[in-house]
């Protein structure tokens, strides 16, 4: 990934192979612009992998709505990102459950959900999950809009028991789409 | 489609079976929240279906930005909308060209792909494309950020010869990961 403090791939730049914990250690504001060149990684609003979080993909980003998406408040800032290491789009298993604690009715995922509803999942919320293979993201809207919250089977031991688990910025259990991330 | 025109489904409400071409005929301002009761439907900025496009899929749409996703502007407003007939999320086929007018290296899909790049894709932009059967939303960003361009095999031919002819709200190629529309 090469972060820039401008937009659209202006200003100071830097290429990072792993993790950054803090990109304001490197001289950096924010960073205002990015390139995927390989691999799919994670963003987040401010550092040590804490606030709104966002999934990156192969591509370009010359502004930070670009890799935002659509949030309940506007975001000007990524400060730390890392590596998805368990991103497989090929072998992808997740289990939703309606309420907490793994309990309630239950639904199997291994594709991918623009609408949970159109699917024939009972509400709009999750209330636990648990990731056994590969990586997710699920959206608070359907069509993949909203806060995201990255799901991974290697972090967290694969298992989120409660909506508060779900991201630092989660705030209610409403999820409405869920998608697989490409490696 | 239920449409009311105030957040939270409050406010002045009206139920849709087929397309609308104008909201304000039903003495709505605006629409500002929106459930999507069964199929897939096409949202518009303005009236007579111009201005930003918006795919809408089963479930709950409390505000603006819900349905908008992320947009180089804030949207505030939902004008028009019809169904999208064509969809069908079992036989979505389209090929992307790289130039305009179907040259240019070219690509079948009949997948979904958050990033074109990491599929193979050369570059950032699609110059031109053909929906074979079905419907698909394309984006100017990956993971399905960004303008959207809802691209429909019964209308328009098929056949979008120019990125002008991606949307009324489209002024650059730039097309970084594609989607089939889920019925």
């Amino acid at each position: 990934i090469i972060v820039y403090d401008e937009e659209c791939f202006q200003g100071r730049r830097h290429e990072f192979t792993s993790e950054c914990y803090n990109v304001m250690e490197f001289g950096f504001e924010t960073v205002r612009s990015l390139r995927v060149e390989s691999g799919a990684w994670v963003g987040y609003e401010h550092a040590s992998y804490q606030g709104q979080q966002f999934v990156l993909e192969k591509g370009e980003y010359p502004q930070c709505d670009a890799f935002s998406g659509s949030n309940a408040y506007h975001i000007e800032r990524m400060t730390s990102f890392r590596p998805i290491a368990c991103a497989n789009h090929r072998e992808c298993r997740m289990t939703i459950y309606e309420r907490e604690n793994f309990l309630g009715r239950k639904g199997e995922l291994s594709d991918d959900y623009p609408s949970l509803q159109a699917m024939g999942w009972c509400n709009n919320e999750v209330g636990s999950l648990r990731i056994q293979s590969g990586a997710f993201v699920c959206y608070q809207y359907p069509g993949y809009r909203g806060y995201q919250y990255i799901m991974e089977c290697d972090r967290h031991c694969g298992e989120y028991k409660h909506f508060r688990e779900f991201g630092s910025h989660c705030q209610t259990p409403q999820i409405q789409s869920i998608r697989r991330i490409q490696q």
